[in-house]
């Protein structure tokens, strides 16, 4: 080596001496820490919310590794967006409603009664301006960046110990349904409880509520519902679509290099999907097994049943959108979507399912 | 700087030159040309193309650069993958079912008639063993890596100059529909007709064929359809679902750095989600055009003609899956997981668009 190359050589390894020589930080090693509202591993919550951390991780070959912590681990569930807000933690993921009384338009965030369905809140989100509202709704109001980051898809409104037949039924049913959907129930006549989870089941069992609402039947298998309740009803006017949210400390999002943030977001879209996946592959067969093998009576609610739950729950939205302008906002958007992919939605997937259905031969 | 540190850096140093003075590969830089089975920025699957490539350029920090050709540009649309399988581009987009010549199977990667829906086929392809089967099958018929890459939803069967209104009037029909539905539909007696995209549209104008099947609202309101046929009908009993892939030339695959594999598939998983949500958001509102502004009467195949149709479907499949036990595999892989999603997907999405479907008061 010619001195002078030596020299120059040199002075180029003292700049990487030092950059060797920062904390990891300053190399680009990032780690967070992801709260959650989930027990670990809850099963397609918990998994996904797993999933999405272990993919950024991979991603970012190790400069951003997101270690997930369980409700309770660091902060209580219902505390996890003030952690991220006052960045005791870097992010969190947990379900929009959950903040609603923070701010009342989180609750819409997460879908509404007879709203969209997962593939149409994705269509909002994504084409529909969707994004933008949730971005400017959780800077607002929670110093947060939000991400979409999966959904339960359609859920089932629930396990009843009782036959409901009639809207008078539904007088006096004492009803586990949070959320709007149970505001909508009070309205028909329920008296309507809150629970917290672990006492759900134990509740059903003796009596003390006679209609339980969950997710679906992968999230519901586990709580053992079916071994007390024996109607299972459908369809799940009251949660079309909820959707996983990820949030994360507006600061930290700001000074994340542009390379890390498309991976975080590429990470939470794919999340959205395979989670969604999830729910969709264990429910299927759980479902069956219900019918087959537990002896579970599936149930409609009837026309005249659905026309009045539907005129409650616009009632109830209409309420709390005309006292808080930011709600309005975010169902305005979500409901012009709404309207139009009403007849596309019942020309494609409806129509198709009713095809699908039909008695005719098929290959085994 | 003391001697013998100085020493040490400079060794460092040299090694640091090494490095710089690589091409651009060594240092972890690569620069992919991705072929494509469409027209640049074809509205949906062009456009959807594009997200993925310049997603995963910015995830990669350019350590990865993705470049997109359209159809024509370096191979045309239907030599894609065999381009990619030489090495003569490192990737490529498209369909599966245009490479069933090459492995009938590949039509069944694509979905089939009377199949899944788009979230059934994710279920299906995150948790139901399909992206291990489509991997194999590329892997042996292809030499690619393969990953699932956007979905175009419930399709619709197609724009008629005449009204079909029983099982009689699909004879002597010509019909342009290609794959396994076009099949079917020859089975019903209609002549059945392949024509270059092109060709299309003049010949429906013209009278020359009677009924044209293209996708959705949005990917068909440039094709003037609307213009020349007045009835659209309803439902896609012929493609539920139909999905895009990437194809991976294998060896470049396998030579990839383990966090752009990762990056690769997240964008992959992402664009499955995001170019569906395209579709979705920009087909709602044509569809309400069609019929409002340019007066295009909506039909339904009628019960009778769908369950003959659903029949001849599974006669087509069964020959297919009898001559070729790769195409077996492939379809009994997905029919488990149709059969395990029926009653689950119909009391969620189908009894859910029912009961949103009724008449009731609503928030304007």
């Amino acid at each position: 080596m010619k001195r002078r190359a030596f020299l120059k050589a040199a002075a180029g390894s003292a700049a990487v001496a030092a950059i060797v020589a920062k904390p990891a930080i300053a190399q680009g090693l990032r780690k967070w820490r992801m709260v959650t509202t989930w027990p670990k591993n809850l099963p397609g919550l918990g998994t996904g919310a797993q999933y999405f951390a272990d993919q950024v991780t991979k991603c970012s070959g190790g400069r951003l590794t997101v270690q997930l912590f369980a409700a309770g681990e660091i902060v209580p569930a219902f505390e996890s967006i003030d952690a991220v807000k006052s960045g005791t933690v870097e992010m969190g993921h947990g379900c929009p409603y959950y903040w609603k009384g923070k701010a009342p338009a989180a609750e819409f965030v997460s879908n509404f009664p007879f709203g969209l369905t997962a593939q149409e809140y994705n269509a909002w989100y994504y084409y529909g301006g969707g994004d933008k509202l949730c971005d400017e709704l959780y800077d607002q109001a929670f110093g947060c960046k939000y991400l979409a980051c999966g959904n339960t898809g359609v859920q089932h409104p629930g396990w009843s110990r009782k036959e409901v037949k009639t809207l008078d039924d539904f007088r006096g049913l004492k009803i586990r349904m949070p959320g709007l959907g149970g505001e909508v129930m009070k309205r028909l006549g329920a008296t309507v409880v809150n629970l917290p989870g672990g006492e759900v089941g134990p509740a059903l069992a003796s009596g003390t509520i006679d209609w339980v609402e969950w997710n679906n039947p992968y999230g519901e298998a586990s709580m053992g519902f079916h071994r007390h309740a024996k109607y299972y009803y459908t369809p799940g006017w009251h949660e079309p679509g909820t959707v996983l949210e990820l949030f994360i400390n507006k600061q930290q999002w700001d000074g994340l290099e542009p390379d890390l943030k498309a991976i975080v977001e590429q990470c939470a879209f794919s999340t959205n999907v395979v989670m969604l996946s999830e729910f969709q592959a264990r429910s299927g067969p759980v479902m069956q097994q219900f019918i087959t093998q537990h002896g579970v009576q599936l149930r409609r609610l009837t026309d005249e049943q659905l026309k009045k739950i539907g005129e409650a729950s616009g009632e109830v939205i209409s309420e709390i959108t005309k006292a808080d302008p930011m709600s309005k906002k975010v169902f305005d958007s979500m409901n012009k979507i709404r309207g139009e992919q009403k007849i596309y939605s019942t020309t494609t997937e409806f129509d198709y399912f009713h095809a699908r259905s039909l008695d005719f031969k098929w290959p085994a």
